[in-house]
């Protein structure tokens, strides 16, 4: 095919690596002038295909876009829309096929997780079946690592690496204090349906009977009367007791803990809010002093303490999108394969979208404890090299220095506005 | 006086860098052995000395110590424990005299906020009224910053700098997310009557307008309706709001936004959770969809991202309580003095402790901008250099390696039990 554009669209939550695999996209695009022209990256995602708001990557400087591999968030915007499904209305992608269309827009690169595999796969058939030739290439992103295939998602290592550090922090904090004050502390961490994060709590652990001395996993129905023992049998054996719940947490009936009641634009029920639950019943069924934080957005931003394996691999995802792309690959999603644990190594392969899409990929049940409140050896030798390595990003004035991009937006093209 | 011993404790709510102090502490005692035997530290504070639990810091290595200057918490245990006034009921003052006398202790370092200051100058008069020749100094620590007399306190850099990067790091997540998700983040962070904390988030925003557009102070009273105007003009002008609450906000009416009931040991009223409440408010009579954050102990804990400057500091307060001690000062806290702002220069003062005890230092109303949510330019240049210079700790395998010291108890010679 002739030199065609590529569009690059950030999809869903954000992470604190989702731009080290724009740096991926965008650097090694270009490496290969003569296959990509210009990289157009999605204002708001999927929308700035919709709305043709696209942002030329190539105004920006190869230092800024180097900046991006250590710059949290998402630098063009993300959002949360899901297409409609294009045997029902295929209007949304019809209309991305003409801004494509006006813009010489072949490749599609598609950063995120389940939901966006499942349109990016959408797409690649629908340009297909309109005689539009479009390469398609899925990138992984999700904190929540519960994309299939892959052996880890791009954000989760960092993610984890936050959650087992603030934990082994705030450990320390609690058993300093529990002789005359604080003796349970709750941390509550994402993980909407799989405890993959929550999980990563137990890398706090230096040795066994370390706090965290349980964790609460959306995969184990929560039983208040078990849960309340193990509590006082951890208070009582070392002094204090550390608590990390995964937000999807449920009871045996499937009710979420915490349930705030609103749904996000996939149909999901927004959670949040299940530590002070857990806190209160605790206070009040075993009257200890205790304590909760809520890490909520601060644990998917934390790119000051992100793991280099996970940047690393954010990175390699984003960079093989592209060669994927240009060497004809299409339809597909660069994965991590796992080649050992210790000493960790790890290479690029690739999958289907059609595979990928909208499985879920839940904790096993053989990373789970026999008592439902911990991890297993093979979960630990799963997790732990995903938080191996420091990539600290530079500081200034005792802050970190992240990039913004000047965002520029391409002319528009297409006679009918959005 | 003959070669004597020191007693040092850790006193309430521990921070990321007090056992720098302690290192401080023991190394300069360790480097003054004609003056100084050995260094006794109180199991879980001031209760070692009650219980005679004394814990011999001569039987840790060099380089134990020395990791004390990047290991969180408190590492010989601390405690929240009010000593009764010796005017109505000395039998604690006696008895810490007792068990001092038994094991040779004439030195007497508290390392502590407010209370603790106050415990050290009744402790100072109690024993030179019962003609027991006891030097006391204090230590200042506090994460709230409102002890008197210091340019600032150690424990509040490092929280300072946490919250301020977890503040820029969240507001960029809900800026490239807020056109179709979140539009407003709130992040609740501690300080129950002085908004030091609170005001740190501010050195998040690179320029005028960025966020957090909000911070809600101890301070100021909250007004409602004023309030979720600035939330509507924010989510208008920008997009999304970013604010940071400390938890001491209180009404008009003097009541805390959020109360949960219990007292700690000085009686304050123990807080927590207010993000939800500013959260649920503004998605009631805003619409707005949100997200909240407590950091709760994260943020005291965060050593991982301390304040170099923090550290320095606390270590040079901890060296500079045994210097003053064995110069013959008593009844005095080493306190850090300004030079200058920028560049950042300062020096170790000292103060009477009668003079620090039980006197709150709130943020200045200068500090604070005209409409009440935001800082002066006079509050960031003071608040910019404590929190500048990072101070890694040593990690392997992705984790901090934060020692854990033997902490063997000296052998017990006091006839009577406690």
């Amino acid at each position: 095919m002739a030199r065609a554009n590529a569009f690059y669209a950030q999809s869903g939550g954000v992470t604190s690596v989702i731009n080290a695999s724009a740096c991926g996209v965008i650097e090694t695009a270009r490496k290969h002038k003569k296959q990509i022209g210009r990289v157009y990256a999605g204002k708001n995602g999927i929308l700035g295909a919709l709305k043709e708001e696209l942002i030329d990557t190539s105004r920006e400087t190869n230092k800024s876009i180097a900046a991006l591999r250590y710059t949290p968030s998402g630098a063009f915007g993300s959002c949360r829309y899901k297409l409609k499904a294009p045997e029902a209305d295929d209007r949304e992608y019809a209309r991305i096929l003409e801004v494509f269309r006006s813009h010489n827009i072949r490749y599609f690169f598609y950063n995120g997780g389940g939901d966006s595999q499942d349109t990016a796969d959408k797409l690649a058939s629908y340009s297909k079946r309109n005689d539009y030739d479009l390469s398609c290439i899925g990138i992984p992103k999700t904190v929540d690592n519960d994309l299939p295939f892959t052996d880890c998602c791009p954000g989760f290592g960092s993610v984890a690496k936050y959650v087992a550090i603030a934990t082994r922090e705030a450990s320390l904090d609690v058993a300093s204090m529990c002789e005359t004050s604080t003796k349970v502390f709750v941390l509550e961490v994402m993980g909407r349906h799989a405890g993959w994060i929550a999980a990563s709590g137990a890398l706090a652990q230096e040795k066994i009977g370390d706090a965290p001395q349980i964790i609460l996993f959306p995969e184990v129905p929560f039983v208040e009367a078990g849960f309340l023992r193990t509590v006082k049998r951890a208070v009582n054996s070392k002094g204090y007791c550390v608590i990390v719940v995964s937000e999807g947490v449920r009871r045996k009936n499937g009710r979420f803990l915490s349930e705030s009641g609103s749904k996000d634009a996939f149909g999901h029920v927004q959670l949040g809010g299940v530590a002070p639950v857990i806190a209160d019943m605790i206070g009040r069924k075993l009257g200890y002093k205790n304590h909760w934080a809520v890490a909520d957005y601060l644990q998917r931003a934390a790119r000051h303490i992100a793991s280099a394996t996970d940047v690393e691999q954010a990175y390699s995802l984003g960079k093989a999108a592209v060669e994927l792309a240009i060497s004809g690959h299409a339809g597909v999603m660069p994965i991590i394969k796992r080649v050992s644990d210790s000493p960790y190594r790890w290479k690029i392969g690739h999958e289907k979208l059609s595979k990928v899409a909208n499985v879920e990929r839940f904790l096993p049940k053989s990373f789970i404890s026999q008592d439902g409140y911990g991890i297993t050896a093979k979960a630990r030798r799963y997790l732990e090299p995903l938080i191996a390595g420091e990539d600290y990003p530079p500081f200034r004035g005792g802050m970190p220095q992240y990039v913004r991009l000047k965002n520029l937006l391409v002319e528009k093209k297409c006679p009918v506005k959005w």
